[in-house]
């Protein structure tokens, strides 16, 4: 039976996707399995088949699959050229249906939702969570409600509006857009699947599982992932956990969080050696998608990254556009500002000289969002 | 030794990039195999290995790949439950590295590129085909030159310029452009792998072979792809061709091409009997992508069409809406106006007593580019 752990305090509860922060600590709680013996279906083609074993779905139903996962694995030959690094490569996660990593996590919560008989559900996103959460709620037929902040772009509305969703546009910061979300839900029975909901990371997990099988059933020596609810990195790092209990993998990568230097919450308390974070005032970086200021899983980051020996870092705007640019140019990924947060950080790692002597390959950057979605961040 | 075919005067002549029309005939050449046996490599990733036998590429270099194909094929059921249809798919061509169709072809006519040492390469194009040319030569390193129309949007021009390709905007129409990239491309050695370029076909056939798997080794008994320059729809049948030739399917699917009302060259000819097309004089729909008075494969389109029993069809530009608000709400796809023509048809052709006894499933909907690429012209 599958049930919610918080990693601080280690205490289970029943799964609940009305409340998935521990009442003790405050901290976003995870799948906790019973030990059992997993295995890939390599003959399946989609994603949620082929690593079912590994996800908490008792079956999964085709009908609501987009035919999310299955993204490429790209090696970066130029880029990696003319900085002399070792090898790199981007996991492509903008070939998903709605063209974001989101997709993997909302097929997950939308399985999960539906099994259980959940009539409605929602999601508080400035943008590529709304899409995705749109996208997946029609396709199950069920009831789909968008916190959006007030002065939202039109486009980004538009794109999500057109999947039949209910848009609410709301006063406030992201912050209070997202407890408000819970109390909500919990009165009209709507299941707000936001940035660190437990089902959703369960779905960030089969990355970890693909990348494997993309190396050839190794794990790569790093990987680079934008950070900003702290949700995809719990769950990248989560599905290598599962391939080292498993006995797939010997070593873990070495995770490096990345962050906008505007916006840089847990890459403060890192670097600061603190054990917990605090919230920054007001975001400012072009990296629009990674710019939460009080980011849920930030602690919960922390404590996973010192516990596996990897890092959290920022780049400034400038970096940014840099590695955005390199990206597009010598390497044909148009990638929003909050993907090319990896490339500049390790472009950055690798011209310090401390630092160069660790990086070796593979080393995997996330590539989590679509530069197409971004045309006004970006410099072009 | 592979060499290019006019399948009207069934006249060959060596491959040259730059002189794809038959000599005669005036319309484009396909290219023409030697009698081989043909396999498929299952246990290759990339699109390109598995299914090179069926390719002209000696050998596939992975540095110029962007992890194109293996695109989901996803049962529409709400839309099949909405219309009484039978089994419905589609065929979601967005999950390719730049979000449309095209990036098949553009990496087949780049691996050629520059197996043959070309330098230059370039396009003709309003739209997706100019974003992916420009990735694909960015990823190559080769210099890329794409031609756009004068009044083009700027959101358009910026996605592809963000690759680092030089942009020329022309005033004229896109016909007249197309063949004056042509005479550009003989005289300064650029290679204009343009929407009937052969090698571009070739990329399309292996859409054919995915679904070919994707339906556990069966031919779908109807295909319904949007037909712009025509060049889509000859790679697809050419594809199903092979299979047949193969032993591999017995018979061919039914292709419906379907045309915009607006700009509907092809449609007119086919159900009037015409044997070739007469171009019309403005463009007036929507769906921008498909928007060619002129279209270069016409005539091979009308010919291969009636050959096997296939069909051009039109719908309106309100029809095109609706469907697309289908896919949208019903099947979280959002597509654009030019994919969305492939549902409009088959909700038409469901709607005609005549026609809907034929229609049997599976029935496969290519959906070709992305909502998100044309926000302005859908409906949201």
């Amino acid at each position: 039976m599958e049930r919610l752990e918080c990693l601080f305090c280690r205490k289970k509860h029943p799964l609940d996707v009305f409340n998935p922060f521990c009442p003790q600590c405050g901290e976003p709680m995870v799948l906790s399995y019973s030990p059992r013996k997993r295995t890939i279906a390599h003959e399946r083609v989609l994603s949620l088949e082929k690593f079912q074993n590994f996800l908490p779905l008792a079956s999964v139903n085709r009908r609501l699959s987009l035919g999310e996962g299955n993204t490429p694995l790209v090696p970066l030959h130029r880029v990696r050229e003319k900085y002399g690094l070792p090898a790199v490569l981007a996991k492509n996660e903008t070939s998903n249906p709605t063209h974001s990593f989101k997709d993997r996590g909302t097929a997950v919560a939308v399985q999960k939702a539906v099994a259980m008989g959940i009539k409605k559900i929602g999601t508080v996103s400035t943008g590529n969570m709304a899409a995705s959460t749109a996208a997946y709620g029609a396709k199950a037929g069920i009831k789909t409600l968008v916190f959006f902040k007030e002065d939202s772009p039109p486009a980004k509305i538009l794109s999500t509006r057109v999947y039949g969703a209910q848009i609410i546009q709301e006063r406030g910061d992201y912050g209070k857009l997202f407890w408000k979300s819970f109390e909500i839900g919990r009165k009209r029975g709507i299941y707000f699947m936001n940035s660190v909901d437990p089902l959703r990371l369960e779905g960030y997990k089969v990355t970890a599982y693909e990348i494997f099988l993309d190396l050839e059933r190794r794990a790569p020596r790093f990987v680079f992932v934008p950070v900003s609810s702290g949700g995809h990195l719990v769950g990248l790092l989560r599905g290598f956990l599962d391939l080292r209990e498993e006995g797939l993998i010997a070593e873990l990568p070495v995770f490096v969080g990345v962050q906008a230097s505007g916006c840089s919450p847990l890459s403060r308390a890192f670097s600061t050696g603190m054990q917990r974070f605090k919230r920054i005032g007001k975001a400012r970086t072009i990296a629009h998608a990674i710019s939460n200021p009080d980011p849920p899983a930030g602690n919960l980051v922390l404590k996973l990254v010192r516990e596996t020996s990897g890092m959290v870092v920022d780049v400034t705007d400038r970096e940014i556009l840099d590695a955005q640019r390199d990206l597009a140019r010598l390497e044909g990924i148009f990638a929003d500002p909050a993907s090319a947060t990896t490339l500049a950080a390790l472009i950055k790692m690798s011209g310090n000289p401390d630092r160069k002597t660790r990086l070796r390959g593979d080393i995997v950057l996330i590539i989590t969002g679509s530069g197409l979605k971004a045309l006004n961040s970006g410099k072009g």
